[in-house]
């Protein structure tokens, strides 16, 4: 052991990195039948400073170590008793607890059969036996940055996308089902399609259905600002904010000068939202609307064989200003009607190079779409296939799409 | 060029990993005076289904290339006219920007002081000359691997960090400055402290100062259940329904009665709140508040010698019945009465193993601490370092403290 006293009096020389505490702490298992050649790994990497250091000496005695706790870098011997280090290396990288586990290995062959065989099964890097103290501390200090790199961003990684998705799933729940909106709105002669996707988790697209009395729903569709999480807080700001102001719903001009004074006290300066706020009306087959500076509506009359046109959609966004005179805008909506609304993700995708749909766009395509004999569910599943086929997933945006007809079916015109 | 024909003959030996399209897309430098080396790498690499190789004939020309754009990996020589590959490492492990770039050295010497050198500068890793073609395809695809498995890691950090922050300053937003609050209560003739630290970017504590008139003001506390996005979402639905509800601030029993109705209808199922809701009279100098099994306040009189004592807190949660009838609670809040409320983090803290502080706890340790000649800011502040003192790091919750003392500058009693 003479080697070994040697070593003690030298001073390591990894010089130290910025989390130096994290990598001598980290969790190194030395595999290896030879006992000698265990105490040596061990007398380097303690004298080097490091301090949580475990043995086996075989393969299966070193997975029942990293069943109980998975260390942060395995220094793994190929031939081995009862189980050898190729196999180690196969069932570490097939577990996806232990997959991205680095793994050293020392062979005492130079062969490519060896080499192309430990990489492929898994294996981070090859030392040669005999084992060189300045290289396999060297190699160890890198496997073990890389390794607390890898687990602070998974950490992060895993903590922020569970709470992203219990977010999301709290924003799917203000949302009704299809089914149930169907059945709801089927009492009052109403058909609709519905389409809401987030860009990344959790978005800044809201859209709603609001009941008033037995002849008169509400709805709207708003878009924040930005996306993401802070986009997402304002949705339920505003779904919060329509809850207290039932009031309001049959009066959409009267709404949006109220909500834009609340959004414009609350909102973090230069955010906003635009939005339609609709009132139909099923006795009187009329709807009243107001904007907020959202994308024109799309409307097809009574005469199906007509095409969509595009309604007015102007009107300042909402949170911009301290006050804000909105305007009603009403028509007839009989028997047969169609309004679609849509956030502006939907024309705002190129068709061809530089070119965008634009609303014209959009009004062609879905007046070509709505004269095919389809679903308006299937129909606004086409509409979402052709969004997904232009978007540029790089710049991606939240989109919802709603389109409601007069169908009619439980009164008369 | 006998040599390279003979490798295209061969397959590639490396198996497919499931981001094998990314691997083989990666950008890989390959830098080496030697034009026959480079031809050499460049020949190995292709054959492999590398498709995107650059190559440098020094250092510096290296440097320039990745200052256009950072390739995914760096297969550097070591000894090269102009500048050298230690220089490139150390200058690549300096820059922020390319601290994380792998770099596989190729060195015709197998000594250590290379080896120690090369690692010390930055190298991920090192292979000796002449190169071995599987070696080298071995080594580059696990640096690939590993680089495409960081780089999604931290493009998803960066962007839902950057969008936390957002929403963060979105929610400290919500809050008033202390500056803003102490100005604004000294009209009232109070004093307060504050302090509000979430457990991770966004949090599920919210309090708030709401004035009711000239003479009244409302103030509450609120821990949702849960921490991070999902929580403060329903902080921001908590705080958006306070402001549309300014007509109940003088009747505390009354608004917790109907919050608990809307949090029940918009909540997921099993999230609640806990909450404390005040109206301080300050002409009649009474505090009215109702509790819904918040953490106890903490009240001192107006004989400052004495102790603080625990106020009751019992009341259902927030939103787990529809229906729930809160009570008011009376008291006189004179001269020199102070009022400290707090989320249940405060309390939920180890003071020796398997001891918690508990509400008594801090009852002796608040009444302990404001007998002290300190700014109330000082002892929130001494509140809170105990608090970081004590925490468990892996285990943290939101944490909010408001103190409030009728310091009744303005008005006599």
């Amino acid at each position: 052991m003479n080697d070994l006293n040697i070593i003690k009096k030298e001073k390591p020389e990894i010089p130290y990195s910025e989390d130096s505490d994290a990598i001598f702490n980290s969790k190194i298992l030395v595999v290896d039948d030879s006992a000698l050649i265990r105490e040596l790994f061990g007398a380097y990497l303690t004298q080097a400073g490091y301090t949580d250091i475990q043995y086996a000496e075989n393969g299966q005695h070193a997975l029942d170590i990293i069943d109980e706790n998975i260390p942060d870098l395995v220094i793994l011997d190929l031939e081995m008793p009862i189980m050898g280090g190729f196999e180690v290396c196969r069932i570490l990288k097939s577990n996806p607890e232990t997959k991205h586990l680095p793994i050293l290995i020392q062979s005492g062959r130079d062969t490519a059969s060896d080499l192309t065989k430990a990489f492929s099964h898994g294996a981070s890097d090859m030392v040669l036996k005999p084992i060189k103290r300045y290289e396999i501390l060297a190699r160890v200090k890198v496997h073990l940055e890389n390794r607390i790199l890898v687990s602070k961003l998974t950490d992060y990684h895993d903590r922020v996308a569970s709470e992203l998705e219990q977010a999301r799933q709290i924003q799917l729940d203000i949302c009704p089902s299809k089914h149930e909106l169907k059945n709801y709105l089927q009492a009052y002669g109403l058909d609709i399609g519905w389409h809401y996707e987030p860009s990344s988790e959790i978005g800044g697209d809201i859209g709603g259905i609001l009941p008033i009395d037995e002849t008169r729903i509400a709805f709207y569709i708003a878009d924040f600002s930005g996306h993401g999480v802070a986009a997402a807080l304002n949705t339920f700001r505003l779904q919060t904010w329509l809850t207290s102001a039932s009031e309001l719903y049959s009066s959409p001009d009267e709404l949006l000068t109220k909500l834009n004074s609340f959004l414009h006290n609350n909102l973090s300066s230069g955010s906003y939202a635009t939005m339609l706020f609709f009132c139909l009306d099923i006795e009187k087959q009329e709807l009243t609307y107001s904007a907020a500076g959202s994308q024109p509506p799309l409307l097809q009359g009574s005469d199906g064989s007509k095409e969509f046109e595009l309604l007015s959609s102007k009107g300042m966004p909402l949170g911009l200003r301290p006050h804000w005179d909105y305007e009603n805008i009403k028509f007839p909506f009989e028997k047969n009607t169609k309004i679609l609304i849509y956030s502006d993700a939907l024309v705002e995708v190129e068709v061809e190079e530089n070119t965008y749909l634009g609303e014209e766009g959009l009004r062609k395509e879905v007046s070509d779409l709505w004269h095919e004999e389809k679903s308006t569910e299937d129909k606004i599943s086409q509409l979402v296939a052709n969004f997904h086929q232009r978007m540029d997933p790089d710049n991606s945006d939240d989109l919802t799409i709603i389109c409601l007809e007069n169908v009619n079916e439980l009164r008369s015109s």
